[in-house]
């Protein structure tokens, strides 16, 4: 007899599956295709010389590197933390160090919000859509999604007041730019979040991946901020979820979570038990240059970013077909487009890489209730204004074909 | 109304709980202090200067940093991983790079069996004493635990099969040096192990932090090289845990996981879904540091780490008073004392670190049934020979008062 894994897998590996989607996005690493796909930042504005001669000050330091390379404390480097409790603080959020956990980006506060709050059967609360690397953290711990309509200002009231009478364990959100729409909720919106999910006891889960790349109009308070204005300075009814990855570099995987410390203390027991600590060495780097250049980085990443969003938009106006519509986002990484009914995001995709070399994702794959069949995601971070408007051009040709 | 943080926290995390062991060796970072509690390399040993060099040549290299400082595909690094595939098959493991995914360290390893495998309630299978961080990494999964007693030869054969006969899901164990014990499981007891789980179906979690480390005797064939043997030189039924952070260094997280191919692909699954991927520039640091010299590198570890264990075994042989008996371990980091019934080792640590400046850990940690209440683990990794002698000195002092 040997093991038969499938009948000793825990009944949670039954909600983690692999993507179609990300089996044909293996085949666009070819130079001819023009990808809109990767949420990913652009590789050509990493700050690379400030790592660079980061990584070289740890090895020259007086006191050698010993420090740097060994087993460091959980809960993450202490100037790293206290540069975090500063820059929340600039952002309205009042967190000590007791309210902030350095972790391996901010997919892994995704996991650890899952593995904290949700019981099998647990009800939660998500946009429609939403991020999708939430669902992938959520799923294995056995939820069952409630999915709020998206309107242009934010989630739809009504359905969320209907939702949080349901007794769910939390309220997922990206308030800025949201992946994969590009919706940013309105103020009046996010207080009237935070009254009904604070109402109704229900904690907010406020990931803020995109916040930063703001390209036009003002920036709104965090819900984590009002939520601390509301509570004499103090973070109580929010986790927030940050990350360096979007901002400065994502490889050396390093994000964070503020939260209240009570909850902070449970997170640290898990980052324990799950992985120790997230990088000494990255984390003291990544230190280093937040505390040079975060600031003017972002000005450099604002001007490149918003140039590119403007060249996509401007293409969608000139190529795209009666029919289909898009999002104006002002900021973050994605234009979403809704294209007619008639369209399968998923076989437009199989042959937009085939026919026309042009790749995006398929917007259901963003969807808790697998619906907007017919929406596309398109990143254009990657990808130099005059590629955007041939890629948003041959991609349009093919939209033709179904209007 | 705000939030019941309580109340909302899933049923899991009641079994995360603060160790008043942490909280007593949050004391013991002062230079006077003689501390056998880490169980951590030695700084003064790790491979500095070919590090230094490794994430120097990244940032000059041709094509930029670019790509290592980019998201990278979750399953890790290719070139590590034809290493990792490389380095297994020296070892009598055949796995090709479908049998591998890169984890930070093999913490991560051990919190995705417990995720992979352990619904609420399961009962899993665990040596007396075992790792603390697979105890931490496994409870919020609500297992049950079945403790084997330990003998000299490994577990106990008649606990094993009446363990598997109440049909666990998996059994866990350190074949080389235990942490926390500094045993080895025989090889006749190897085979043993894995005829009884093999006929019962149960998967075994090979983990061998501390393999490498073999200072006297010779290198006994892992478990999970006898099961390749056994299945046409497949790996089957074993899920082996590796780790850099012993031979190489801790502070970049990079550890990894061999197992059948249906195995590795749903732990990639929830790799993606954890943190998507283990940092990309230590990852192909680590691949040039051990591509230069694994080898070499270990060697120079045992010569000191041999000569410190020494330096250990002949203190205690010198001044331990009668009634408290000690391991002698082949390998690895640690010395286990077994004092007298009357000596409570949690009481004994407060006593040790107030009145004789000198720490170890408390052996009840490293039982899942809270046993053990008069053992000490003794780390000899980070001492110097006549520091080691003169902390066991002090620790037999009071060990005196008790006999």
């Amino acid at each position: 007899m040997s093991v038969d894994w499938g009948h000793v897998f825990a009944s949670r590996v039954g909600g983690m599956t692999a993507s179609e989607i990300r089996e044909l996005l293996k085949l666009i690493d070819r130079p001819e295709i023009i990808s809109f796909a990767g949420g990913i930042p652009d590789p050509d504005l990493f700050p690379t010389s400030a790592l660079a001669r980061a990584y070289e000050k740890i090895f020259q330091s007086n006191g050698g590197a010993g420090g740097a390379l060994q087993y460091s404390i959980t809960e993450g480097y202490t100037p790293l933390r206290e540069w975090i409790s500063e820059y929340m603080g600039r952002n309205g959020v009042n967190v000590g160090l007791d309210g902030v956990l350095v972790t391996n980006g901010s997919q892994q506060v995704l996991e650890f919000v899952g593995k904290l709050l949700i019981g099998p059967g647990d009800k939660i609360v998500v946009t429609r859509p939403t991020y999708l690397g939430a669902l992938q953290a959520f799923s294995p711990y056995e939820p069952v999604y409630l999915s709020i309509p998206m309107e242009e200002e934010g989630p739809e009231l009504a359905a969320l007041e209907a939702a949080l009478a349901q007794k769910p364990k939390f309220f997922y959100l990206v308030p800025d730019f949201q992946n994969p729409n590009g919706t940013t909720i309105s103020l009046a919106r996010r207080e009237a979040i935070l009254d009904l999910c604070t109402a109704a006891g229900v904690p907010v889960i406020e990931d803020t991946a995109y916040s930063e790349l703001r390209y036009d109009g003002e920036q709104l308070p965090l819900i984590s901020a009002l939520d601390c204005a509301r509570n004499g300075g103090v973070l109580t009814n929010v986790i927030y979820c940050g990350t360096f990855s979007k901002t400065m570099v994502p490889a050396l995987r390093i994000g964070w979570v503020n939260a209240a410390p009570e909850v902070i203390n449970r997170l640290v027991l898990m980052k324990q038990a799950a992985d120790l600590h997230a990088s000494t060495i990255n984390q003291m780097v990544m230190h280093d240059v937040v505390s040079q250049l975060f600031d003017s980085h972002i000005k450099v990443l604002k001007s490149h970013y918003k140039e590119r969003r403007d060249a996509m938009l401007a293409a969608l106006e000139e190529f795209a077909p009666p029919g289909v519509t898009w999002t104006k986002p002002e900021g973050g990484l994605f234009v979403w487009v809704e294209a007619p009914d008639s369209v399968n995001g998923t076989a437009l995709l199989a042959r937009a890489i085939k026919e026309s070399n042009v790749a995006f994702v398929p917007g259901s794959a963003f969807h808790a209730d697998r619906s907007g069949h017919n929406t596309l995601r398109l990143a254009f971070s990657v990808t130099k204004p005059e590629r955007i408007r041939e890629g948003v051009r041959r991609l349009c040709g093919l939209l033709k074909e179904y209007t």
